[in-house]
């Protein structure tokens, strides 16, 4: 199972950049407010927003594999291609699983050595990008996963609209058996669509907002198409999810990894927190990361309805890449980060992969017999040294392996962290008010009636000016 | 040509959290210690650590283009594939143009529709990642492009005892003909190794460090075996050079932009800088950005020998897609940013591809007929609307169209902004003491000779506590 080193978060090793081990003792104050919390979230599971955390276990968990197995048994062998046409939290949990748990390069392998259809998420109304995967991919060979709630996100809704007629151009009446939609059981414009034209839906469950989605349907059937082991996936989940309701801070981890992080965060200044796997394969979990962290804790009111402009910054690295630039910045700029490694113990079938010997070069000469893992781990190792140097505070997860069981140990750890930092903040974790003014300010600037105000809003506040190089 | 437009840094627009206009007035005292900045750098251009800025003039533009194309003929029709090993300033580059200069399905186009062999970029040692491009890619018909200064980073060696191996299994006593080497022209293990194998080379022109290196033949040769364009590339540099010689600060692109946020940073606690394309395919050029920007400015010391921990964070972000995400973080958490959007006018042969009628939806009528590329800058100017709502300063760089000679403009901006924050900060932006002791302490983990006492260090630093879950 995974673990939690925090060792380096506290003052023994970074001194007065880290927190002082009294607060996280098992018997302190601190412990005891997360036994309360802890008391807190086991009572609201699977109650209002916080529904998601139900997804691993009965009878969502059979309800959601179930289903999903129906269509891709369905679907099977039918497609070379499946695109994603999703945004957000309808987006990069599927990269992320994709990136995690296959191979870097699933696209570019023979039909018969990969364990599904080609995979494109199209997350963006970039004309360019979309337009050359629908040049690469046939559509009559192509399945097309619509994910939207309601219908009305304009980026998925454009989409929908282009490949539904690309669809009726290239398959006729048929063009509703090439799309999987995602959607709102009961309401909404996309479920009026679907109902209509006879597309296969999955749910959005209740209570499951965007950035909590990726163990629902949204995440999943994706995954599934592509081979993934979505059962070891909600496994993991499952079990991060019951060792997370323990009330003893030292026993559970995301409490513990929310506890630092805030305290890091609001005592120490520390409102930088940099995700950094050394595994390229979990680059793109970081975004997965740092959408769940941003947008779930950027908040400018509290409960009480305090201003309070809270909030950490998520920024998502890769060792050892990263090393050769942002750790100067690191190490020499502002104090004003929490460095969070990813550690993998074993590389599986590459974990032998070994530096041939018989260079003859006295430089690097070193490197000759030993495994690349061994040199990966070993560049970690140095970095988290030199970051205690510094007195940056750090902590490392480890993972024993990269596959769908621990990747869903981690992106439940990080769901539940988010609750917690919520409580912790005292905001609602589960909004995002800011994001409605763009989307009003868009209607009106792509003329939808009912938002001529917003229109005359934007132009009047952004009439140009000299300040133009 | 690119523009940058700046009035959403001033404090017109966003109060008290921008800039007062009289800053960047060109008769005020900020504009007359630019000019003397400009003249100064102006005289130290092709000097010491700044013959970077010599790339794109003569006669260097020359030499490195002619031996990149007697390279290049001779390579012709004979690869597949090209595999470029190298991290940080051998490798941001070279991903960057790719990304940005050729479609996003390029490796999986057939060949007759590429302009070149399928590319691959290798910057890390993980063993899952490198094994799986490798047996990908026949060897027989693969080149490999190694870019090592020394030849001693453990990370491009390791890659190229591996590499020398496999092509010596799989053609014999010709594999140094499979290496294209991008390394110092005199001195250093892979001169020495390049020399006694015959292997062809390439030089890392002197003067010009990692970070700055992606208009010498470090980035410009993938690019040109790949089809990109790179004399316009050093075309659109060489332009934006000369724009950025002018001692006007109004008139020069770089000084304002260094200005603003160095002015940002340290009078307004704006210590964030967020660079958020309109458009997918410069995501990446946003990496680069993000590697010039912290380890040339995250810098302990000054000139002076004063302890600063100065520096900014970079952050690199995508427009629409993370307007679902972290513009809630944008414009609700700490107004401790800047957000530098880049707004792409013409998309090229995609530019009136359009959202088809008949849909037949009220909901989403409003979207009928239009543009995609108008749906993508209208979210764009929605979120400059909602970001000056919250006072949050932000910029945009207008980019006429993706293309080389407009991403050799932007490259130049950025690299002599960094020249400009350098000064103004009082630092050295070219050197990067923080990231050695991260070697040392690998070499001392690795068993190399002569660094016994690193590994010491490191594993009592380290040594294994209670602080795990």
């Amino acid at each position: 199972m995974l673990t939690l080193d925090y060792a380096n978060c506290l003052s023994p090793r970074v001194g007065p950049h880290g927190l002082d081990p009294a607060r996280v003792h098992p018997d302190g104050d601190q412990a005891k407010g997360i036994a309360a919390l802890t008391r807190q979230l086991n009572e609201s599971k699977g109650t209002g927003w916080e529904r998601w955390r139900t997804l691993a276990d009965e009878p969502m968990r059979s309800l959601h594999l179930n289903a999903i197995e129906a269509i891709t048994n369905e679907c099977e062998g039918r497609f070379d291609n499946i695109i994603v046409l999703g945004i957000g939290g309808s987006a990069l949990g599927n990269i992320a699983l994709q990136a995690a748990l296959n191979e870097p390069t699933y696209n570019l392998l023979p039909k018969a050595d990969r364990p599904g259809p080609r995979l494109f998420v199209v997350d963006n109304v970039d004309p360019s990008n979309l337009n050359s995967i629908l040049k690469l991919c046939d559509p009559k060979a192509t399945l097309f996963n619509v994910v939207s709630k309601s219908g009305e996100t304009a980026e998925t809704a454009s989409q929908f609209m282009m490949i539904r007629k690309i669809l009726e151009e290239a398959v006729g009446s048929r063009w509703a058996h090439h799309i999987i939609a995602i959607t709102d059981p009961e309401k909404g414009t996309m479920r009026t669509i679907c109902d209509q034209a006879g597309i296969t839906t999955l749910p959005v469950p209740e209570g499951v907002g965007g950035r909590f989605s990726v163990l629902s349907p949204v995440g999943l059937f994706s995954a599934a198409t592509c081979g993934i082991d979505i059962k070891a996936l909600l496994d993991g989940a499952q079990a991060m999810d019951q060792r997370c309701a323990n009330e003893n801070l030292t026993e559970n981890p995301a409490a513990m990894l929310a506890l630092l992080l805030v305290e890091l965060g609001t005592r120490k200044g520390k409102t930088n927190h940099v995700l950094m796997p050394y595994a390229n394969s979990l680059k793109l979990l970081g975004d997965w990361y740092a959408q769940l962290w941003a947008e779930s804790l950027g908040k400018k009111f509290d409960k009480a309805g305090e201003t309070v402009f809270t909030g950490f910054t998520p920024i998502s690295a890769l060792g050892t890449t990263d090393q050769h630039s942002q750790v100067q910045l690191y190490r020499e700029g502002p104090n004003d980060k929490v460095i969070g490694f990813i550690e993998v113990q074993d590389f599986g079938d590459d974990q032998n992969m070994t530096i041939p010997t018989g260079m003859g070069v006295e430089a690097i000469e070193y490197l000759e017999g030993k495994r690349m893992v061994d040199l990966l781990n070993a560049e970690k190792r140095a970095t988290e040294y030199a970051l205690i140097d510094s007195q940056r505070p750090n902590y490392t997860i480890k993972m024993p392996k990269i596959d769908a069981h621990h990747v869903g140990e981690f992106i439940m750890l990080w769901q539940i962290a988010t609750s917690y930092a919520g409580l912790m903040l005292n905001i609602d974790a589960y909004d995002q008010p800011a994001v409605e003014t763009g989307k009003k300010a868009t209607f009106g600037l792509m003329g939808r009636a009912g938002y001529e105000d917003w229109l005359t809003k934007v132009n009047d506040t952004l009439s140009e000016t000299e300040f133009v190089i």
